[in-house]
């Protein structure tokens, strides 16, 4: 019992010491031994180690023998990392911007070949799909469109509610909870459909992703396709050998 | 010390059952039962066990109570894992094609100032570059090119030997070993200069992966950039909600 609260807890330590990364311990780039931490956060010796491990798997801290626990400078560049699926707003904000939302287009209609066939058997007929700009301190950085199979709407909703966060429709009118998304990764020029929307030149490149979202049974529930200006997001990976 | 040597265990049947997943296992879409592949692997119900929750974890299966392990079928569509630094002839092959390498350029020179940087110290003076074009069916797929700083050059070499992965020289010229690699994931459009190489028109998307290579003491030893054509190499990513 003990041992199975101390990973959540763990995972709480890491939070707070991964915020003090970028603040409180970017400058010296040394973190406080383990008592230290312990004694200040009110922890055991053995928590603080697993939040370290935690911190060290990621690459935020290097923890060299003997002399210490220190910040990885090349994890403070790092602005979003491609494994996670943030909210946009969150992305945006952490990449050092005011973000913003504006929601461009609400239609149910058919969608196109690929993305009825990305939604697998949950799209035989009309998809809602839900188009919506985000804004890095008042300039497009990244457009989405949700799809919806319509068949998986459970309740009434209204337009409005559908700049929220598509999750949050999910969970509420349709009784669906994403539980991971597998997004295929494009290089795409911006063209003459989506320069003006993005405020950029139609030869400019965008990067793209493709998201489908399974529940917990591995049904595809969501499809998104999200262009971003790099300009704004930075997407990094720690990648490893196989 | 029999639990630890299960864990490298359970990785091989792992990898023995991953690539069962695109081939036997791929028709019915179905294991064959925890005892059945114990039996047949010759190892205990318990490392199949761990083997099956790694893949489960990767999202390759799909464990059901009580009805049995399925693979996932979107999973057999994911051609390269944007998380995995693999080699460029493995990745061609495993996305289906014939793989070939043409060395295109090696030069000493000082490198453009971002790229200095992104070395840090390592990088004062000359640099070792060396440009390549991997081929899938003889066609331009990955243009790459490895930067490593003249300083870390310990032993001769000659050029020929750079065609081989850039790890293999680093291992063998320079006593590094890289332990993890971090890269940035760009949107580009071709131009003049690429477009020639990769034998696209000049307002091709291309992905390019900007990446920087550290050994075990986190100091950047390599860096590389890396142009991809999403025809042949498809990235995809499993996103996991924060």
């Amino acid at each position: 019992m003990l041992l199975q609260r101390r990973v959540p807890l763990a995972k709480s330590v890491a939070r707070i010491l991964r915020q003090r990364l970028r603040t409180v311990y970017a400058d010296g780039g040394r973190l406080p031994s383990e008592p230290d931490i312990a004694a200040e956060l009110g922890v055991s010796r053995g928590t603080v180690r697993q939040a370290l491990t935690i911190l060290e798997r990621e690459g935020a801290v290097i923890r060299r023998q003997g002399s210490g626990t220190f910040v990885n400078p090349y994890f403070l560049r790092i602005q979003a990392r491609v494994e996670t699926a943030y909210e946009f707003t969150d992305l945006i904000r952490q990449s050092g911007y005011e973000a913003g939302i504006r929601l461009i287009s609400v239609a149910r209609e058919t969608p196109p070949t690929d993305i009825a066939a990305a939604l697998g058997d949950a799209a035989g007929g009309e998809a809602l799909m839900v188009t919506k700009l985000f804004t890095a301190d008042d300039q497009p950085a990244i457009l989405c469109t949700d799809v919806v199979p319509v068949d998986l709407i459970r309740q009434p909703y209204t337009d409005a509610e559908l700049a929220a966060p598509i999750f949050q429709f999910l969970d509420r009118r349709c009784f669906q909870t994403i539980a991971h998304v597998l997004a295929d990764i494009l290089p795409q020029v911006a063209g003459d459909d989506l320069g003006p929307l993005l405020d950029v030149p139609p030869d400019s490149p965008l990067l793209r992703f493709d998201e489908v979202g399974f529940n917990s049974l591995n049904k595809p529930v969501l499809f998104s396709r999200v262009y971003y200006r790099d300009q704004y997001i930075r997407f990094s990976v720690l990648r490893k050998k196989m």
